[in-house]
């Protein structure tokens, strides 16, 4: 099981006291947490999700409970459940543990919010349990939470968002002429290793017309001189906290003839998007700095997803910076900025940072340089 | 995303059609599987899963459409839906897919099988899309459709099994007294790709006091002369069947006394519980095999388990093997038979083998020798 090597109880008990509020705020009378970044945010571990429930039973008012399989529960030996005021309570087979978590409930309650990783096998079961029991998502009430970033958590992005970066840098030592994406990517996962990741989450090595394909992950297609590539990398520190950055390359001059010019359109945009991000500007106005300068390019039906995610313990969380979105954004709050532009069968590109929300502007966590990146062909 | 190569349509399409049949059998008017083991079954790939909602939905009587986000589709390009008489209803941000899916069921159905791992964000939106459609799980209505392995899954898990026996057989290379159980772990990592994995889902080295934790996984202990030291590795070949088996080992001479009478009887619980195995016998019968000769030979409360699990595209999955089940045992379950015993604070021992019931018995599909394996101390 992947954990942080130490626990800041002070900050973990402030956490577990702000989701009970919350929940409080969100007539909610108990959290259940399963394995996942909601679990890891309240206890520091992400715990192991199998077929037997672990769930956290957080009240809105009084104790909260880690409901752990007798056989999984050194896996959590490590958290100091006394010094947050955890109690744990452990079962073994052949006890009900859906009936152990309904009874915690006690007899009132009768709105619980599950987390929005929980499987259906274990939210059906507890819905059977006690049917009388209204089910609502986690999510919606731990979002305030989990967007807002504190000092610790940012200190952590910016550590992967370097981390990420020294890759970037290191790029021309794979990506090369005659090379696979996927022989590419497989040097480029353990390099994430290398450079300070625990794992390599993702390697996305569009070369040529699979850049065109925003989520064509890794493939065969040996890499061509001239070709546009579009890497987009990333995955966790230790803490947990994930890095996310996208740049596009070029072995030597690029075979197209537009390279140049749209490349400029995207920089352009990405630029203009970063630089409007501030406290009180919606979402949707970083949204639109990005797409009103693609489509005004031409380019507006070749911009095909938002242009940004909340990044923190998932890889894709809340803020989503998407086109109407009126989501004030606030200090803290750390998303990328990713704008592309897709040419079917031809080309594609992308530049992503990761940025935060500072008191009075935006704070960039990716530094390497925007200009399309060219490689010895 | 990691995909099987080739895709037997026959194979799939007879799946699909069983699946509906089980639907109809179970009074679900449509199943709606999303990302995971369920959906390679049915489709030849996992998929991936994220906050976009992916979906197969596979009525009772009808076209099974998958429901899946346009950026998301490329995923999927290589699924031969047409062959396999599968529609695609691509989406885009902006768009409601729970509405698309709750459309697709019609109007007069009221009752779908949900993936048992759907995530609660969707199966909470979709119950809220139309919450007159009752929920209730997709894995009894699979269950036995995946628990009887027909010959190509079969001969999947048995090049797992002979892959991982090909780890076991190397072990000497890296359990050596004075390197860690990391450093260790990390060693038979490597070795389980390199010897046919695609992956390493999991590796326990529990050495001394540590193996008496049965989901113990790997820790900073240093390896002692005389430890006794269980190895439990397993990941999926690239079909998605899984491997998983455990030998233990000692280096040199035992450091505690009671280690060779204590794992005699272990070895001989071992072996009852796999000459059990046949059609007609319960899953109970076979775990009452192993638990009977440890329980009269003094160990009964040091042996805190079922004795074993179905493995397939899972590595836990129907059928358990777990005291008290009447489920009779038929040609081509698959599961484990993996009794332990575990002295807290001392030292601990599992032996587990991957079995397939056969028409008129047993085949194992792990064939490394049950003896405690001595190693140089």
């Amino acid at each position: 099981m992947s954990t942080t090597t130490a626990w800041d109880v002070p900050a973990l008990r402030a956490r577990l006291a702000r989701a009970a509020s919350a929940a409080t705020a969100a007539e909610v009378d108990a959290l259940l947490v399963t394995p996942g970044s909601d679990l890891r945010y309240l206890l520091g571990v992400p715990g192991e999700s199998f077929e037997r429930l672990t769930c956290l039973v957080l009240p809105a008012e009084g104790t909260p409970v880690l409901v752990v399989p007798k056989l999984e529960q050194p896996g959590y030996a490590a958290v100091p459940t006394a010094d947050l005021g955890v109690e744990v309570a452990a079962w073994v087979d052949g006890e009900d543990p859906y009936r152990l978590v309904t009874n915690l409930l006690g007899n009132a309650r009768r709105r619980v919010a599950v987390a929005d990783v929980m499987p259906a096998l274990h939210a059906l079961r507890l819905r059977d349990a006690r049917p009388e029991v209204e089910q609502v998502l986690a999510g919606p009430v731990l979002r305030e939470l989990r967007m807002l970033k504190d000092a610790t958590e940012i200190d952590a992005l910016a550590r992967a968002g370097a981390a990420i970066d020294r890759v970037h840098a290191r790029m021309g030592e794979w990506l090369r002429v005659g090379r696979t994406e996927a022989e590419v990517g497989a040097d480029i996962a353990a390099a994430i290793v290398a450079e300070g990741h625990t794992e390599a989450a993702f390697v996305i090595v569009g070369s040529g017309p699979n850049g065109a394909s925003p989520h064509h992950a890794l493939g065969d297609r040996v890499i061509e001189p001239g070709d546009v590539v579009v890497v987009d990398i990333g995955g966790p520190v230790a803490e947990g906290y994930n890095s996310d950055c996208t740049r596009t390359y070029v072995l030597g001059q690029p075979a197209q003839p537009d390279v140049a010019d749209t490349y400029a359109v995207l920089q352009e945009a990405q630029r203009a998007a970063v630089e409007a991000v501030r406290p009180g500007v919606t979402a949707g106005e970083v949204d639109a700095a990005a797409r009103d300068r693609i489509t005004a390019a031409g380019f507006g039906d070749y911009f095909i997803h938002r242009t940004g995610h909340g990044i923190g313990l998932d890889v894709h969380e809340e803020p989503y910076i998407g086109g109407g979105s009126d989501l004030e954004l606030r200090p803290g709050m750390a998303f990328s900025v990713e704008p592309g532009i897709y040419l079917p069968g031809r080309w594609g590109a992308r530049i992503e940072d990761i940025v935060v929300v500072t008191e009075d502007g935006v704070r960039r966590l990716n530094n390497r340089p925007h200009e399309l990146a060219v490689l010895p062909a």
